[in-house]
């Protein structure tokens, strides 16, 4: 089955068929319809890849994803595949637990799978040249830059929201809510990474709100994993601390914590407010509705192939995007009763 | 960097930095240690792939996914991930929307990408012989088998539970504490896919109990969306139809559904019971804890794994195999106020 089969079954020509296979505007809707009801009935495929035809030629991007176990990685993924795949690329993706070494990880890839770049998803903040020197191939880090580490802004590029300042953002809301006693859930306050950021932005700016900060309220779990959380709001509240307001560093992580408040008999937001930072879908419908600051995910993720693509062809240089949150208002944050 | 300058650093044996890449039970923790720490100080990369030293063989499985906000996908995807890394092999990932044609994809991608199989996720139910055609090399079902198709038996794989009779076992659950007036809330009745066999389980199952098929409590959403439901089931509570159950045909959709009755007044358990398929670890965080049949996800996904890798290396022959669901109690559903 070929194309000429299709035109001719059609009785049109053979250029009026590729303009439908390629989305052209310049064919009629009735002739686009014909030609594509043909082509379901013939079961033809269409091989849209001119790459493909260069067979000794690889697509592969590898997509490294640290953390399991976060939905909001997730999100991000269904996006890049989609993008990598527009663009006539294969995605190769790698899931690996937070404990693993992601660049380790993308280096044995680019080795076995002929990697073209590499997009990393909710790694270290903290890459060093010299371990860099691993990777042979362009990477941009999605979700997160390198405030720890020494690389050259020209040797990577990012796309990342300002940790530090969402936290306090978060954090302000809170405060601007009459809220002085705010506890903090996160996974570890020294992963050079997100959780260390997001925590360094809740310090400062509970000092800059002339809030002391008070390590009872912080609730750590060393690993990211809800049922660590729900556990340690629970001893929390069993500790007998007080406090009438929680930020959590994501969705998730904010959705175990509202189940240990309301499991322990305190109402959100009656006895507790909750606020966290991602922007899940499935925040919407948590009872109550999460408030959360919206990271854009399908800007983070559609940026970062933009940025990979135009590295591998050879058409852009190393870039760096911060983009901003949105907050999404829900019913989990209220005034403090007085 | 090679294996014999590790050797040499940590003044072993080649042979021995081998057996603890290979993480071969024969060599001391001590010198195990010495080892790994030797190979992250050096940056050492160990290529462990045999296979790619035979540059032009492929090594890619596709997965082709439908449903791109489907979270047991997901959940599915990352094992997948997981267990085709770990046998040497490629996963190209592919999701496709509810919409789209999976064994149109499917033929694409294995042109494209030289695929040696393909895992299909979250398909239809009806494939015919003549439509696969289109697909030369072998394919295994997960979460789905022909029911409505007239594939050959030998012609594919399979994992899957048994649908019809699970979304009935979730209604005699319901039955069994007193339920007679039961919703349903699903996508779509007639998808050759899992809403249409659910949704027959469920009707069968309230007669096989005696209670008519009341179209009036059948919340159709016509897409796989949580907002959709949210809007139905809150349309179904406006319309004054009297029911003192739901059954969601996922996880998704159940929180969705508590989520509208909860804002239009109705307390879950106490007004209405909910009950659903799937088992999402976040499942176990709503409020309440949402009572469901948990699917079998880590085993069907290294199950589908396993039967493909046995079909390309010529190991096995095409199987079909049926998993059960296990009950997860949680706070969802309570016997009917008299």
């Amino acid at each position: 089955m070929t194309i000429k089969d299709i035109a001719a079954y059609c009785d049109v020509s053979v250029s009026t068929v590729s303009r439908v296979l390629n989305d052209h505007p310049d064919v009629s809707p009735q002739v686009r319809e014909l030609v594509n009801e043909a082509i379901r009935k013939l079961h033809y495929v269409p091989n849209n890849s001119a790459r493909s035809l260069v067979s000794s030629r690889s697509t592969a991007i590898g997509v490294v994803s640290r953390g399991v176990d976060n939905p909001f990685l997730s999100s991000l993924i269904r996006v890049l595949s989609r993008e990598i795949h527009d663009r006539g690329y294969t995605m190769v993706l790698h899931q690996i637990p937070t404990q693993a070494d992601e660049v380790q990880a993308a280096a044995m890839l680019e080795r076995e799978k002929k990697l073209l770049g590499v997009i990393f998803l909710g790694g270290r903040f903290n890459y060093t040249e010299d371990e860099l020197r691993q990777l042979t191939v362009p990477f941009v880090c999605c979700t997160y830059t390198n405030t720890f580490g020494d690389l050259r802004e020209d040797a990577y590029s990012s796309v990342s929201i300002r940790d530090e300042a969402e936290a306090g953002r978060a954090v302000r809301h809170l405060v601007d809510h009459g809220h002085r006693r705010i506890a903090v859930v996160l996974d570890d306050p020294a992963d050079n990474s997100i959780g260390q950021l997001r925590f360094q932005g809740y310090r400062q700016a509970l000092e800059a709100c002339g809030i002391a900060y008070d390590p009872a309220l912080a609730v750590i779990t060393g690993d990211y994993d809800m049922g660590a959380v729900y556990a340690g709001v629970c001893a929390l509240i069993d500790s007998g601390a007080e406090f009438t307001a929680l930020l959590a560093i994501s969705d998730a992580l904010a959705i175990a914590a509202i189940k240990a408040l309301t499991d322990r008999g305190l109402s959100v937001p009656g006895d507790c407010s909750v606020i966290a930072i991602d922007g899940l879908e499935i925040s919407r419908y948590t009872v109550p509705t999460l408030t959360t600051l919206c990271q854009p995910a399908e800007d983070m993720a559609r940026e970062s192939v933009e940025m990979l693509v135009s590295l591998i062809e050879g058409t852009g240089s190393h870039r760096h995007m911060l983009v901003q949150t949105t907050l999404r208002p829900g019913g989990s944050v209220a005034r403090r009763a007085e």
